[in-house]
């Protein structure tokens, strides 16, 4: 049972569980209008204490499309939290006006606080700082189950940064969980899957290197990985390891006809835009999935789910 | 009748129309269901030129949860006022849009300034500056309302900053109208309560003391609050002034075994955190019922407050 | 038909599909109710990139009168762009989540761009700097409408920054494609009209003056407009030159006692307040037919137009 449950990190709910969301986003896929009105007389709060139209946008889309409606805010200034207040008060007061609650914080943990106040109102994380982001994992999940039919058996690559790159360790750990999973890892040196993932891995599993043009061929999935201005220390070290692995229509040629090409957006110029139309490209029907997968995630978390 | 009409102070209304609309908030309480649909069709305009997430919360979900749609905005720099047009060429811009409108401003008299130019559109003064913000008087009425089964006959005490505290002044006048409240009024020298609202009180019904620990135990009601920050001309007063009174569960022990604890949140330390698992404590009950009364006295503006 | 278009300038619709939105916003105005729901389900994206308002609610309240949905934001900063991602990704991402968008840009052509990367999402530019902005001509097109039965054969006076104002020189281009508009054109030497719009009229069909009382008479219309402080180079030039033509009681003597006086709005100083309650004053109800209008626009473009 998932009802009144929060989501936090992916690691909070049994791999079971996580299908039962894929499955009913496939259902709402199939009939959109027959889940259109299960959430009427629902409040979702929207509470972003740091910008990110995209993530917001598609949680409040989810929302809206169930029927329910929204609060919230997307500036951290407008908080109350200027007054001095602790965010359990806040959460506290907010159980009173809503039914479900997202937020986004810039601080690591902060969802996971938050949660321990809520009486009744669940409680997603939709990022905490660099440490998790499970929807997003969510979204990359569904997005792997259209276009593959499971999750199972897959040879995943993995590109960019992969040391900072909160969605990649979140999306690793979670396939690690499904059958049959291969990962490659491809980065340049100073951008390597840290350690404390790896070591949560079969050393079968996995393998890395930092040639995106010899594995390419490979693959089944290539999720490629924005580098974020800021998460370096220096200018330089960005400019110079921003471009490295740029998926072109060149590298493409060496990569299998049904291998599918995922990123979580937005993109900056590590998929040149001539990749768009190639139809592997799938990282704009990506961003689709993931409003399906929250609209399953929410009416989920409120109980819900059956079509009125 | 209260459709059509503006809600500026709590002085506007008779004390039979505030009883109506506790009696509305009454019903809505017990039948939301059967309130949710009574604004379908109905747009709010929530205007706060100074951020207030928790009253603004407040509104928007009671309109939402009437079945009414919002439009608004939550920071001053994106009102039309920079470039350089009137407030009433504003509201009257505004009437064309929508049904009811909310403003927070932070100069006095704004919301009464606004209402003269709204022809039909009834506006709520949701605070403007240090002056009114009459629906936190009616969330403190109701509140009382629905734990000691009405608002006269009360001893209530008040204690923090009772020079400053907006809502406290309209708190305490609008009790007074009500049958044999006696008021003991807590606060350093400093913050007393101001000659002009005790020269509206008969001094039989009130007294004065800076000690909360000697008058706990004579009251039914303790409404704290906080001692604002921004109302101070120096911090070193500050600090030395916001640690007065704070209640915690030794004091509590003074108290009586019904009295309840009040306080119009956020609150900072006035209120030790340990207090509030007290069954006493209802400040957070107190939000919800800020709420349910802003229903009702929405859709009594808009006169449509049979079931639907 | 117009559904699945994009509408970025007026030039982009024939005549024909300009007066087939004007019947259906006659008949929203005559029958609101029964078309509050004709947009249930729908998602509009407000994307303000610069703050107004004034467009952004008439935009929200008129697809929220539709019995549609918002999701959007106000405020450049909190839009994704500061990732460094183009707008083309960002416009192919919302079409994801969204039905519609309307877009405003400080920045020229932005809304063109904009559309070419939307797929079926239709995309309304709601400015896009001192370019375009085409549902304020439609809000002045059903206003004309609305007091004088159709937009044919009128004396149409346009008074102040003929220069400047972006309004303006699309009523001027799209009333031109009328029958039988004569244009007479009021501003000081510095801010007449241009000659790239000039040379698109007939000349038998404008003149040009600089002073206001002596042609108001022969007028059936007088569009009276804004000198906006931000078009100025400096300070001195824009206080002498902001009060050149102020339309007062007394002027508006001299003027027809059909003629009606239209102002986009928001208005600083060029129109008295006195000549508010003059029956001729028709600028609010302008602002009132903006959104009904705009209710119009939305329900063509996504196709919805029967009643439900």
């Amino acid at each position: 049972m998932l009802k009144g449950r929060h989501l936090i990190e992916p690691g909070d709910f049994e791999l079971d569980e996580i299908e039962s969301i894929m499955q009913l986003a496939d259902n709402i896929i199939a009939d959109p209008e027959g889940y259109s009105l299960v959430c009427k007389g629902k409040l979702l709060a929207s509470l972003f204490y740091e910008p990110s139209t995209r993530t917001r946008f598609s949680f409040e889309a989810a929302m809206l499309r169930l029927g329910g409606e929204i609060i919230g805010f997307d500036d951290p200034n407008n908080s109350s939290v200027s007054k001095g207040e602790s965010l359990g008060d806040t959460i506290r007061t907010i159980e009173c006006y809503s039914d479900i609650a997202v937020i986004r914080h810039p601080r690591e943990g902060t969802a996971r606080l938050v949660s321990k106040f809520a009486n009744e109102m669940p409680i997603i994380n939709a990022g905490d700082g660099g440490h998790e982001h499970p929807t997003q994992t969510l979204t990359d999940l569904l997005t792997i189950r259209k276009y593959k039919g499971s999750c199972d058996n897959h040879v995943v690559g993995v590109c960019g940064d992969l040391l900072f790159g909160r969605t990649i360790h979140s999306l690793v750990k979670t396939l690690n969980r499904y059958q049959g999973v291969k990962f490659v890892f491809i980065s340049p040196q100073e951008l390597k899957m840290p350690a404390h993932i790896l070591h949560q891995l079969d050393s079968q599993n996995y393998q890395e290197t930092t040639s995106l043009d010899e594995v390419i061929g490979d693959l089944d999935i290539l999720y490629m990985s924005r580098v974020q201005r800021e998460r370096f220390v220096s200018e330089e070290e960005y400019l110079r390891l921003k471009n490295y692995y740029i998926l072109d229509r060149k590298k493409m040629k060496g990569a299998k006809e049904d291998m599918i090409v995922m990123h979580p957006l937005p993109r900056v110029n590590e998929i040149a835009t001539e990749v768009d139309e190639d139809p592997r490209a799938v990282y704009f029907n990506q961003a689709k999935y993931g409003m399906y997968v929250r609209m399953a995630l929410i009416a989920k978390l409120l109980g819900v789910e059956d079509k009125k």
